[in-house]
């Protein structure tokens, strides 16, 4: 026999299946909630559940949208000759956050990983395609993960679209030493990018 | 502007107010839930309802109750006249786990602590007097925490009950070193207190 009461386990349990919550932070959380007056723990549980009925896909990036297009697609200020490609919609959010790029986003939903059973047809590739071979752009910036799966997703959509698109220039994100990076403690892989990528000051 | 939706921005806000959940962490549990079926979200959602809707505190031990009195008190296996006082009801949990005991529990709500303003008062203290006074008890054990608070509490308690029950044993957890302990990198307070209390093999 537990010792928690039916409605607390249920609440551990599914706190539980959260990603970095294990068993022992699942029941500190659930304890908290507990601890919280009813009109605070309610917030949190309304919030799961407006952002699962309000928060679909954009229609046209597949950013996450609270509308038919996201606050990205409706910006009229944005280039929308250059394209931004990332992996998931949290990965605008990081791209945002440099006010480097001004443009629109293409957002794949995950990368090519055919271990893993995903395929072009799995993620939003073709819709990207056809993006660039309808509207006038200049550029496509593949932001995908310097992972195996986001170069692999990378170079097949950039042999694509030099076939398709060869006026379109394709583009990826420098792949090097991180700013306040120390060299001693760079991987060979980065520490090689960061030579084959080197650039005259 | 926030490059988030509003109900996307309000679950992140909603999350960061867990303990240990920074801002980062909030992103990646909303993103998270985002990815989830509405399915697998809602049942979190409505756990955190339920718990709220469901759980209130025994009118025997303050304890966490599904029901008018707690699991624990409704047990007649029991011993009844054993009772284990502790700060928080995740302390019954921990207590639970040992298997050591098998009597009752009496749940304070916290430790008394002056500075932050919680007298006696504020604590179920008098009802566990009273418990003393009323039921046939044997045994009170103090299992506040070893901390400056938990022992004030303690020794606030005991010396009331030695007054007021002094046929009653009243007990205090044994503090020493933790078990697989290093002496090498025990602190001084533990250790001198494992010295105080030390036992003849």
């Amino acid at each position: 026999m537990t010792a928690y009461a039916p409605p607390v386990q249920r609440l551990i349990t599914e706190l539980s299946k959260l990603p970095g919550v294990g068993g022992r932070t699942a029941q500190r959380l659930a304890f908290h909630l507990l601890r919280l007056s009813d009109e605070e723990a309610f917030a949190l549980a309304d919030a799961i559940r407006e952002v699962k009925e309000k928060i679909g896909l954009c229609e046209r990036c597949f950013n996450l949208a609270d509308g038919p297009i996201c606050r990205m697609c409706a910006d009229e200020r944005r280039d929308s000759d250059v394209i931004c490609v990332v992996e998931e919609p949290s990965d605008v959010i990081s791209i945002e956050r440099t006010h480097e790029f001004r443009g629109r986003y293409h957002v794949l939903g995950g990368a090519l990983s055919p271990i893993d059973g995903i395929d072009p047809e799995d993620l939003k590739i073709a819709e990207l395609y056809q993006r660039v071979e309808s509207g006038p752009v200049r550029e496509v910036v593949i932001a995908t993960n310097p992972t195996t799966t986001g170069e692999a997703t990378a170079l097949h959509i950039a042999e694509r679209l030099r076939e398709s698109a060869p006026e379109v220039a394709v583009t990826r994100l420098a792949s090097g030493l991180p700013v306040g990076a120390d060299l001693e403690y760079a991987d060979e892989l980065t520490l090689g990018r960061a030579f084959a990528g080197r650039r005259a000051v």
